[in-house]
């Protein structure tokens, strides 16, 4: 099987433009079949603000009135998606931006919780891949968008996360799949203010002992109990760490390399 | 060869929820090869004034400043694209939407004009066909955003009567092309006053008499202008004519054709 990496860039990469620019540089450079996954960075938040539009969090997610999901539709869709493509059209990678919405690519849900309505927030129900294939083979980089429908003319607010799994989950049918979680830091730390304590591998068993000591904590739980359920859903390999050193996750230089033995 | 209609919409017909929803029901009920263009509408104008951006037209044209272009590419590009993509999605049309930068599929460079600084105002260079052709052929139909880029990572705000007719023109190359454009009014009119003194044909010879009889004059005329020259290079067919009555255009039996002898 051809390998097929699915880079996921998180929102903090995307508001600092040196290290955005040094992501696209290595992502344009990165040979084979690639797909990218960004999420949304502080751009909904400082628009939301800008048009007097209340933002509520619970929990770390956002709840998606329907003035807010015309905020994250227009940021995440229209203005990341389309300036990332452009940028990377400049570094001769050929991406095509689509939202879930586009060729029905990814359907979800409207999320149901008895206790908090997060409103337009939805959880994904199926990754269509054979467009995906089909793109990938006339050597298209798809640049996915954090938002999907459902199927019934309705746009959902998605965890850019969890569209990177269930992209990498999907496409495992056809493809080696090697998915890449990058962000700011340089991959799971020892020590959360040590920039270079990354801890190169972690296995179930050595991450059931970093829970227990309390070294992986917060919002890296949820991150790893993905990153574990991903490898046992097909994908090949999976790595964290800084998305300015992406070529050294792939080589095995940087990151956190994420194994199911 | 394959026919392939290609229909643009006007602002109008976006911001007016019965008409587009009479308007997507057609073209989802359209049989065989379409490609949606569509246009801006009054939103970005007022984005702009809740964001606190000065707009500046000069006739009738938008100029788009830094700012601007960041506005009109969340806008056209994000929540009016992908709205309408999610809706053609419900109605079974597998709808997918792009801007020029998406698979490089429309090039543009920046207005040059000696007097006027128009921004971030695109004039259209080509039309990559290829990958519309590749997404035909499976069944899909593209929305393509009035947004176009230039190669070097920069987007431009292009206009969609423009983009209609070079798409048209450039597809007119594997098909028999029928452009239909589709705005508020029922065709070019005898009487602007009158909604039923459509004028069921136009010819060259014809378009000369109206012009010098005035009664085709301002925004009409760049628009026959262009009809014409689509005529001349390829496309088999142009109608003009009322968004809401988009069988009716194609069928012959609404609208104003235009004609090349």
């Amino acid at each position: 099987m051809d390998k097929l990496y699915i880079i996921k860039i998180g929102g903090n990469v995307i508001d600092q433009e040196p290290k955005l620019e040094r992501f696209l540089k290595a992502f344009s450079e990165l040979e084979g079949r690639k797909i990218l996954v960004h999420g949304g960075g502080k751009l909904a938040t400082q628009l939301a603000a800008q048009m007097n539009i209340p933002q509520q969090m619970v929990d770390g997610r956002r709840i998606t009135d329907g003035e807010t999901l015309k905020v994250v539709t227009m940021v995440y869709a229209g203005y990341i998606n389309k300036t990332i493509v452009a940028r990377l059209q400049a570094l001769s990678c050929n991406a095509i931006g689509l939202s879930g919405a586009d060729g029905n690519v990814m359907t979800a849900h409207k999320r149901i919780n008895a206790a908090i309505d997060y409103g337009f927030a939805g959880d994904m129900d199926a990754v269509h891949g054979n467009l995906l294939t089909e793109l990938l083979r006339k050597g298209l980089s798809p640049v996915l968008a954090p938002i999907t429908h459902d199927g019934r003319g309705q746009l959902l607010n998605t965890n850019a996360d969890t569209i990177a799994q269930e992209v990498a989950k999907e496409m495992s049918r056809s493809y080696e799949t090697i998915l890449i979680y990058s962000f700011e830091k340089n991959g799971v730390l020892k020590d959360p203010e040590k920039d270079d304590s990354v801890i190169p591998v972690i296995n179930p068993e050595q991450y059931r002992q970093l829970k227990h000591a309390g070294i992986v904590s917060g919002g890296m739980i949820p991150k790893l109990d993905n990153a574990f359920a991903a490898l046992q859903q097909g994908v090949s390999q999976l790595i964290i760490g800084n998305a300015e050193t992406l070529t050294d996750l792939i080589t095995g230089k940087a990151g956190t390399i994420i194994r199911n033995d």
